[in-house]
Protein backbone atom coordinates (compact mmCIF):
# COMPACT_ATOMS: atom_id res chain seq x y z
CA UNK A 1 0.00 0.00 0.00
CA UNK A 2 1.27 3.49 -0.78
CA UNK A 3 0.49 5.81 2.61
CA UNK A 4 0.76 9.01 1.07
CA UNK A 5 -2.72 7.58 -1.09
CA UNK A 6 -4.76 6.44 2.29
CA UNK A 7 -7.70 8.38 3.12
CA UNK A 8 -7.13 10.30 6.54
CA UNK A 9 -8.79 8.43 9.40
CA UNK A 10 -9.17 4.66 10.83
CA UNK A 11 -8.01 1.49 8.79
CA UNK A 12 -9.03 -1.54 10.35
CA UNK A 13 -7.78 -4.91 10.06
CA UNK A 14 -10.31 -7.04 12.04
CA UNK A 15 -9.02 -10.26 13.79
CA UNK A 16 -12.06 -12.75 13.72
CA UNK A 17 -10.93 -15.51 15.18
CA UNK A 18 -6.88 -16.73 16.11
CA UNK A 19 -5.14 -16.54 12.15
CA UNK A 20 -8.49 -15.61 10.72
CA UNK A 21 -8.64 -11.42 9.73
CA UNK A 22 -10.06 -9.19 6.98
CA UNK A 23 -8.40 -5.90 6.23
CA UNK A 24 -8.08 -3.63 3.30
CA UNK A 25 -6.35 -5.97 1.22
CA UNK A 26 -9.20 -9.06 1.22
CA UNK A 27 -12.05 -6.48 0.93
CA UNK A 28 -10.54 -4.48 -1.89
CA UNK A 29 -10.24 -7.93 -3.22
CA UNK A 30 -13.89 -8.78 -2.43
CA UNK A 31 -15.00 -5.25 -3.97
CA UNK A 32 -13.51 -5.80 -6.93
CA UNK A 33 -14.94 -9.80 -7.64
CA UNK A 34 -17.90 -7.84 -7.24
CA UNK A 35 -17.19 -5.38 -10.00
CA UNK A 36 -15.21 -7.08 -12.76
CA UNK A 37 -16.92 -10.66 -11.90
CA UNK A 38 -13.29 -12.27 -12.01
CA UNK A 39 -10.47 -12.88 -9.50
CA UNK A 40 -7.65 -11.97 -11.41
CA UNK A 41 -9.52 -9.24 -12.85
CA UNK A 42 -9.85 -8.04 -9.39
CA UNK A 43 -6.39 -8.65 -8.15
CA UNK A 44 -5.32 -6.70 -11.61
CA UNK A 45 -7.55 -3.64 -10.60
CA UNK A 46 -5.89 -3.32 -6.88
CA UNK A 47 -2.24 -4.26 -8.50
CA UNK A 48 -2.38 -7.41 -6.79
CA UNK A 49 -1.28 -10.45 -8.00
CA UNK A 50 -2.63 -13.58 -9.50
CA UNK A 51 -1.68 -16.05 -7.08
CA UNK A 52 -1.93 -13.43 -3.87
CA UNK A 53 -5.64 -12.77 -5.23
CA UNK A 54 -6.19 -16.85 -5.61
CA UNK A 55 -4.62 -17.16 -2.23
CA UNK A 56 -6.57 -14.77 -0.26
CA UNK A 57 -9.83 -15.78 -1.83
CA UNK A 58 -8.97 -19.96 -1.16
CA UNK A 59 -7.98 -18.59 2.31
CA UNK A 60 -11.30 -16.60 2.64
CA UNK A 61 -13.52 -19.56 1.85
CA UNK A 62 -11.86 -21.94 4.18
CA UNK A 63 -12.37 -19.84 6.94
CA UNK A 64 -15.91 -19.18 6.97
CA UNK A 65 -18.81 -21.19 7.04
CA UNK A 66 -19.15 -21.19 3.23
CA UNK A 67 -17.29 -19.89 0.84
CA UNK A 68 -17.36 -16.28 -0.05
CA UNK A 69 -16.09 -16.47 -3.44
CA UNK A 70 -17.55 -19.08 -5.83
CA UNK A 71 -16.31 -19.27 -9.75
CA UNK A 72 -18.63 -19.06 -12.01
CA UNK A 73 -17.27 -21.58 -14.57
CA UNK A 74 -13.91 -22.22 -16.24
CA UNK A 75 -12.54 -21.70 -12.46
CA UNK A 76 -8.77 -20.63 -12.75
CA UNK A 77 -7.95 -21.67 -16.26
CA UNK A 78 -10.64 -18.19 -16.92
CA UNK A 79 -14.28 -17.74 -16.42
CA UNK A 80 -15.81 -15.61 -14.19
CA UNK A 81 -16.33 -15.38 -9.98
CA UNK A 82 -18.92 -13.95 -7.63
CA UNK A 83 -19.26 -13.17 -4.35
CA UNK A 84 -21.77 -15.36 -2.37
CA UNK A 85 -24.34 -13.84 -0.14
CA UNK A 86 -22.13 -14.88 2.53
CA UNK A 87 -18.93 -12.95 0.94
CA UNK A 88 -21.76 -10.11 0.55
CA UNK A 89 -22.65 -10.20 4.56
CA UNK A 90 -18.86 -10.43 5.32
CA UNK A 91 -17.82 -7.21 3.12
CA UNK A 92 -21.11 -5.20 4.32
CA UNK A 93 -19.67 -6.23 7.81
CA UNK A 94 -16.02 -4.98 7.23
CA UNK A 95 -17.52 -1.88 5.90
CA UNK A 96 -19.67 -1.14 8.67
CA UNK A 97 -17.13 -1.79 11.37
CA UNK A 98 -14.57 0.56 9.39
CA UNK A 99 -17.17 3.19 9.89
CA UNK A 100 -18.05 2.55 13.42
CA UNK A 101 -14.46 2.52 13.92
CA UNK A 102 -14.08 5.62 12.39
CA UNK A 103 -16.77 7.46 14.19
CA UNK A 104 -15.66 6.56 17.35
CA UNK A 105 -12.25 7.64 17.20
CA UNK A 106 -12.87 10.96 15.84
CA UNK A 107 -12.48 13.31 18.80
CA UNK A 108 -9.23 11.58 19.27
CA UNK A 109 -7.68 11.44 15.95
CA UNK A 110 -8.85 15.40 16.13
CA UNK A 111 -7.10 15.82 18.70
CA UNK A 112 -3.63 14.17 17.25
CA UNK A 113 -4.09 16.63 14.04
CA UNK A 114 -3.66 19.59 15.79
CA UNK A 115 -0.37 18.15 17.26
CA UNK A 116 1.12 17.10 13.16
CA UNK A 117 3.78 19.53 12.02
CA UNK A 118 2.84 21.57 9.02
CA UNK A 119 3.93 20.63 5.77
CA UNK A 120 7.13 21.81 4.38
CA UNK A 121 8.26 22.58 8.25
CA UNK A 122 11.87 20.59 9.21
CA UNK A 123 12.50 19.28 12.34
CA UNK A 124 15.43 18.18 14.13
CA UNK A 125 15.95 14.05 13.32
CA UNK A 126 16.21 12.48 17.41
CA UNK A 127 17.01 15.46 19.05
CA UNK A 128 19.57 14.99 22.52
CA UNK A 129 17.96 15.66 25.94
CA UNK A 130 19.42 16.17 28.61
CA UNK B 1 3.80 -9.59 12.30
CA UNK B 2 2.72 -13.04 12.36
CA UNK B 3 -0.73 -13.10 12.20
CA UNK B 4 -1.79 -16.06 14.19
CA UNK B 5 -0.15 -14.49 17.24
CA UNK B 6 -2.35 -11.62 16.93
CA UNK B 7 -4.98 -10.67 19.74
CA UNK B 8 -8.99 -11.23 17.98
CA UNK B 9 -10.44 -7.85 17.57
CA UNK B 10 -9.42 -4.74 15.91
CA UNK B 11 -6.45 -3.90 14.69
CA UNK B 12 -6.20 0.05 14.04
CA UNK B 13 -4.09 2.27 11.91
CA UNK B 14 -4.28 5.78 11.62
CA UNK B 15 -3.81 7.61 8.77
CA UNK B 16 -3.50 11.30 10.70
CA UNK B 17 -2.62 13.49 7.57
CA UNK B 18 -1.29 12.49 4.37
CA UNK B 19 1.23 10.57 4.73
CA UNK B 20 1.27 10.63 8.13
CA UNK B 21 0.11 7.17 10.33
CA UNK B 22 0.68 5.67 13.23
CA UNK B 23 -0.18 1.75 13.40
CA UNK B 24 0.52 -1.34 15.79
CA UNK B 25 4.28 -1.19 14.27
CA UNK B 26 5.50 2.50 15.45
CA UNK B 27 3.02 2.15 18.69
CA UNK B 28 5.17 -1.07 19.77
CA UNK B 29 8.31 1.03 19.32
CA UNK B 30 7.19 3.67 21.53
CA UNK B 31 5.91 1.14 24.24
CA UNK B 32 9.51 -0.30 24.02
CA UNK B 33 11.77 2.74 24.08
CA UNK B 34 9.72 3.80 27.34
CA UNK B 35 10.52 0.51 28.91
CA UNK B 36 14.16 0.01 27.75
CA UNK B 37 14.81 3.54 27.62
CA UNK B 38 16.98 2.63 24.25
CA UNK B 39 15.77 2.98 20.34
CA UNK B 40 17.75 -0.07 20.10
CA UNK B 41 16.52 -2.64 22.74
CA UNK B 42 12.96 -1.30 21.92
CA UNK B 43 13.74 -2.28 18.59
CA UNK B 44 15.08 -5.83 18.99
CA UNK B 45 12.21 -6.86 22.12
CA UNK B 46 9.64 -6.58 18.94
CA UNK B 47 12.41 -8.15 16.34
CA UNK B 48 12.74 -5.07 14.88
CA UNK B 49 15.73 -4.18 12.93
CA UNK B 50 17.93 -1.24 14.36
CA UNK B 51 18.09 0.23 11.02
CA UNK B 52 14.06 0.33 11.11
CA UNK B 53 13.78 1.51 14.42
CA UNK B 54 15.41 4.69 14.22
CA UNK B 55 14.05 5.25 10.67
CA UNK B 56 10.65 5.13 12.12
CA UNK B 57 11.55 7.48 15.10
CA UNK B 58 12.95 9.68 13.12
CA UNK B 59 9.81 9.99 10.92
CA UNK B 60 7.76 10.00 14.28
CA UNK B 61 9.92 12.93 15.14
CA UNK B 62 9.52 14.85 11.85
CA UNK B 63 5.75 14.43 11.62
CA UNK B 64 4.52 16.08 14.86
CA UNK B 65 5.00 19.54 16.33
CA UNK B 66 8.22 18.39 18.27
CA UNK B 67 9.85 14.95 19.01
CA UNK B 68 7.95 12.11 20.44
CA UNK B 69 11.50 10.24 21.42
CA UNK B 70 14.82 12.08 22.53
CA UNK B 71 18.32 9.84 22.83
CA UNK B 72 19.19 10.83 26.41
CA UNK B 73 22.79 10.98 25.16
CA UNK B 74 25.34 9.52 22.80
CA UNK B 75 22.23 9.14 20.16
CA UNK B 76 23.18 6.47 17.56
CA UNK B 77 26.62 5.45 18.76
CA UNK B 78 24.97 4.52 22.40
CA UNK B 79 23.00 6.01 25.21
CA UNK B 80 19.85 5.89 26.08
CA UNK B 81 16.16 7.50 24.85
CA UNK B 82 12.98 8.58 26.12
CA UNK B 83 9.71 9.63 25.30
CA UNK B 84 8.58 13.21 25.57
CA UNK B 85 5.45 14.00 27.26
CA UNK B 86 3.99 14.97 23.17
CA UNK B 87 5.14 10.82 22.84
CA UNK B 88 3.75 9.70 25.92
CA UNK B 89 0.11 11.61 24.43
CA UNK B 90 0.29 10.47 21.06
CA UNK B 91 0.80 6.46 22.60
CA UNK B 92 -1.90 6.96 24.77
CA UNK B 93 -4.17 8.85 21.61
CA UNK B 94 -3.26 5.86 20.05
CA UNK B 95 -4.39 3.50 22.80
CA UNK B 96 -7.15 5.05 23.50
CA UNK B 97 -8.08 5.15 19.89
CA UNK B 98 -8.19 1.10 19.62
CA UNK B 99 -10.39 0.96 22.88
CA UNK B 100 -13.09 3.26 21.48
CA UNK B 101 -12.69 1.26 17.61
CA UNK B 102 -12.62 -2.27 19.93
CA UNK B 103 -15.64 -0.81 21.94
CA UNK B 104 -17.46 0.23 18.70
CA UNK B 105 -16.81 -2.73 16.24
CA UNK B 106 -17.80 -5.26 19.12
CA UNK B 107 -21.44 -6.09 18.01
CA UNK B 108 -20.42 -6.77 14.40
CA UNK B 109 -17.65 -8.49 15.23
CA UNK B 110 -19.35 -11.02 17.22
CA UNK B 111 -22.02 -11.29 14.28
CA UNK B 112 -18.99 -12.50 11.93
CA UNK B 113 -17.70 -15.02 14.29
CA UNK B 114 -20.37 -16.72 14.20
CA UNK B 115 -19.96 -17.28 10.86
CA UNK B 116 -16.25 -18.75 11.52
CA UNK B 117 -15.75 -22.24 10.43
CA UNK B 118 -14.79 -24.77 13.16
CA UNK B 119 -11.15 -25.30 13.51
CA UNK B 120 -10.10 -28.29 11.69
CA UNK B 121 -13.34 -28.81 9.52
CA UNK B 122 -12.16 -28.71 5.46
CA UNK B 123 -13.50 -27.00 2.92
CA UNK B 124 -13.76 -26.96 -0.88
CA UNK B 125 -11.34 -24.48 -1.74
CA UNK B 126 -13.19 -22.44 -4.61
CA UNK B 127 -16.34 -24.29 -5.23
CA UNK B 128 -17.97 -23.97 -9.13
CA UNK B 129 -20.58 -21.88 -9.25
CA UNK B 130 -23.82 -22.47 -12.02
Amino acid sequence: MDDDDQKVGAQLRVIVAPGIWIGPGKTALLQGIRETGSISAAGRSIAMSYKRAWYLVEAMNSHFDGPLVVASKGGRSGGGARLTPLGEEVLAAFHEMEALAQHAVEPVLRRLQERVRPRGEAAEAVPKGE
